[in-house]
């Protein structure tokens, strides 16, 4: 099958970082083994730092593979004891692969499984024409709901949505809730808190244009980020600021302004990454605030979005590719070519 | 009446940091007011910081003015709407005057009343032979239990207890609790612990003493702050830290050192304070640790912990000085010479 | 002032059940005491069952009295303490008076304040110019909220809301909750419910004309009560049951068809009342179903109830009357005349 | 192997309801399976109503199989795909063969699982010396834990724990817990309790024995069921009753007397079962006050319940019987015989 492997990292993007070849197709080899057909594989900022080299610190993988984590197709082959899903069902696939015997497992908590292995990121991903991954990872699509048009949830939109979700019963009608950035991420983040909540939700980003959609899909209030925006939000928020600030950026100062932003005994939820936390204690405690750390989302998670997803409730933006085309892909997004900044990679001819 | 008043703030702390005098008593102007005749009053380090001025920039009280913020006694008079006490019942004080009106009010949350006093902190407090407080603040002592002996619950118990008690829904049996301090509020934490739930309790402490102190308290393992004490703890934890780090200490690496011994999806609980924290996001988000700040308690916590007294459940280490030798009692504190780190200053006189 | 009286219970209720007087007007007499114009009373089932003498046995009031539980108005008087609201001020009054000094009340669950007083129901109500309330009941409308347009949210409204409030923890995207009866509460169940949650709403009623009304304001689906109902739910969700069943009726067999309704894990939250619960308990304990009783709501919930109505996420069917025609409204009523099943009694020239 | 079998249902238990004979042992066929060695199976007054024929209109099964649903041993042959145990582990059996994949699953409540099979009820059980169960049922025993001393943890203790877990988050200092019945599952109820929880115990049962054995167990307050026992404990709750009254009984006006006993706002959680629950809707939402079914519980909850049992938290009362003498066991239970209540067949030979 045909697969865009990573052969060495590249602090410095060019126009070929992955090569396009032949490679032998993934086989099911244990009872609970699926492998899937991709129908469509998101392309975001975690590759450009895969690339770059900056994860190969942290997960210890041998060049070259395949990236590709957010991955969503057709059922292409099962092991013996899968009874979820059949061949030809079209699922979308959770990020992690778990073992399902861990305490963490036992309680639905998918993405501390002590065992998970994490294909695109530790092993090889959906950047390619088939991927393997395990029972335990699939989800079947609601009738109507398309590979290709989900795929950026498998990882982008399962971490907005569990993030909201874990701010949600803190917002009642009348609390606010800030949206640090309304791209990829956000962009699900604020459809997510429109779903769940009654929260009237302020969106805080540097772009006018991401601000207009973020009104499009549901922000009560948009704040251009222009030096100013803490003092705004401030404002509108009669001085005390938001029961939660759920930030998509994590950079530039954004942890700060987040903190800044966050009422007493709020949280200020981080999900984007880059900077330090640097906050004195005292201003912690004489507030009782929180910094709560969020990591993509458990399985029954992504079962849930996936329904707001068919209801029309909530719709990802992207930018497909042939994965052909997968050096132009990345090229694009690393020079912010890509409106919404998702892609997504078909490989030619795949169809249900 | 006699009092203790601070004229003028002071770096080094001397011999004679407050002025023992006669002044005024306080009395009830409003319908919900209540003056309590103090019984014992606690002595912390936070007296020993606002006789210093830190406390100066952020609170604006106009000097002199009586410190004093752990108060219990008997209800001396009360104004025309009080109907909860009545004259000489035994009480402790929630160290806030709140509104009772508020949304946090309204909540049970009294600690984030929009309206809130803090007699000892911005108003007169309790150094003296009367405090003035309010009908939402007093608590009836259960029979047996003697203000001389639960004023450090005011403030430093109600902490202590409030952050366990946020803490414990996610300490099931096998679970593990880090102490890291185990002096004025971490002895209190331990117990609470302890009475609460059933979790593996681990401490921290740099003191051998206090650990001697934390095992008869209900510890079930101790480990001296050497500079390996964060490897130690991990090996206790097969390498994976402890679902909840209660810091009670806050500076000198506390925060870093509880973080990193903190469990994936774990919290770090920030009581003591003094440092900042300095994380790196992506180690937030790479394993959903949180940082959780904690402030004084609830009206319904303080009265919790009054049940645990009476049940003998959880007991304080304090040393009690007249109120007329409160500059001895400041100069111990300040030299570490008061076992537990806590005193109580007693009016002379005082009985129910 | 006018106002309502009831003077002897009547079983046949006729054309005369109040009589309308002058009465002494209520005057502030305590610091927390606030007398409110009305600016509507709603009259409901209850106030039926009140002049029936159904509640003479459990509340033990004095004949003469005003009844009039749900009221919204303007404040007419505070007394010396009163610092939430001032004269002039439009408000919408929380049913009960309460002492925010009991354990429930210091932890924000007002219904179950033991000093309760209920004006309306053992005291004087709201079917009159003036009404005694306190400043602990009293919540200020929001900009363009007018009190005629809000009065039945006192009870009924915020009993509506706070059952689905309780709810609304279980009910993820792709849950489903079902609401049986579509008129004076639940149609406030339905627009809260699709304010606060993402399930899918399925309204059970007899009456064609409340499933129409149902579906306008949010009902997914929508099952005439025609004996096959329970069948029919049950299909609609494949064959397992709601997550949550919402049972505003209580009687006529509602109790037995909401609990064969709800799913196994399931909650049927009791909020109609009539007739018994008669359930095997090994059909509980075999399934895990529970029955939750309800009660009105706290101070918060009709905050937020009121934010709702100002961002017009819920609205109120109701029919207009001056006081003066109370006994048109009264028969009315009871001959289900009334649109809605919920009149609002105006005094005569009632203006801010 | 041998094992002990149900032949025929037979209303009025004799002295040979089961037939002890040689069967063909159950083999590893799928690759989660995992057979166990039986070394300890549970006989308890469910096993008496499967004979009795009380269970054969609801699960089908036809006959003869082998009873025993309270399983422990040590492992004997595994699946090619289990990680989780190895041949020799010494393990307790949660009491459901559960699928991993559905909702319930991914959340963790096991005993939701819609594809559930539970050995010793629907299909062949522990009443033998081998059992044929699944990887997600296995739970590796702590240290010093023998299989005989916890088999009654597998669905008595389980049942019992997982009750007191939900009850918990109500029981803060000073609130009362009831728990009705002190024999098999309430003497592991009472220790949960006291595990968990700092609630006031207060028990209730017919026997003085039985109320002996719980204040060894920590009750703080035993109260004899005289007929006045509803009173006693009002007037011990200070005429307000429990915030949680756990009912182990569930016949014989066990659920009336609970409910009454039941404070406002509080629950009755239903364990015991025979009897209807039959209470006035009006009673339950004047009041606030729920009907909590409760259903054995998770795999994580077992496990906790091992850590209680393995740090002596917990203790089982039961009387060992060969299980070549179970039908001597069988009328000992049926006769009242069994101190405890419960028997624990041991297969002759059962070693580690």
């Amino acid at each position: 099958m045909k697969a865009a492997r990573l052969y060495k990292y590249d602090e410095h993007i060019g126009s070929k970082s992955l090569e396009l070849e032949e490679v032998a197709e993934p086989e099911v080899t244990g009872p609970f083994d699926v492998v899937v057909r991709i129908g469509g594989a998101g392309l975001c900022r975690t590759d450009l730092h895969i690339i770059e080299g900056q994860w190969a610190p942290l997960v210890g993988i041998q060049l070259p593979y395949t990236p590709g984590h957010e991955n969503a197709g057709w059922v292409h082959e099962v092991g013996s004891a899968v009874s979820n899903v059949e061949v030809g069902d079209a699922v979308i696939v959770h990020p992690l692969i778990t073992c399902g015997l861990c305490r963490a497992c036992r309680a639905g908590d998918d993405m501390h499984c002590v065992n998970a292995v994490f294909p695109g990121i530790d092993s090889n991903g959906g950047f390619a024409e088939l991927l393997k991954t395990s029972a335990r990872s699939v989800i079947k699509l609601p009738a109507g709901v398309e590979p290709e048009d989900v795929a950026a949830h498998a990882d982008a939109g399962l971490t907005a949505y569990h993030a909201v979700k874990k701010a949600s019963p803190t917002l009642y009608p009348g609390a606010r809730a800030v949206v640090i950035g309304a791209g990829g991420l956000g962009h699900i983040g604020i459809q997510s808190l429109k779903a769940l909540t009654p929260a009237e939700i302020i969106v805080v980003d540097r772009s006018e244009e991401a601000l207009d959609s973020a009104r499009k899909l549901g922000a009560d209030q948009t704040v251009k980020a222009d030096g100013r925006h803490v003092d705004t939000v401030l404002e509108m928020t009669d001085g005390a600021g938001a029961e939660a600030v759920i930030d998509f950026v994590g950079e530039g100062g954004a942890t700060a302004d987040g903190f800044a932003m966050t009422r007493r005994a709020g949280s200020h939820y981080v999900i984007g990454y880059g900077e330090n936390i640097n906050v004195p204690t005292i201003e912690m405690i004489s507030t009782e605030r929180s910094f709560v750390g969020n990591l993509v989302g458990t399985y029954n998670d992504l079962a849930e979005l996936m329904t707001l997803q068919a209801q029309g409730k909530v719709t990802l933006q992207t930018h497909s590719y042939p994965l052909g085309a997968i050096n132009d892909a990345v090229a694009d997004l690393n020079n912010g070519r890509i409106p919404g900044g998702r892609g997504i990679l078909i490989p030619e001819g795949a169809v249900a």
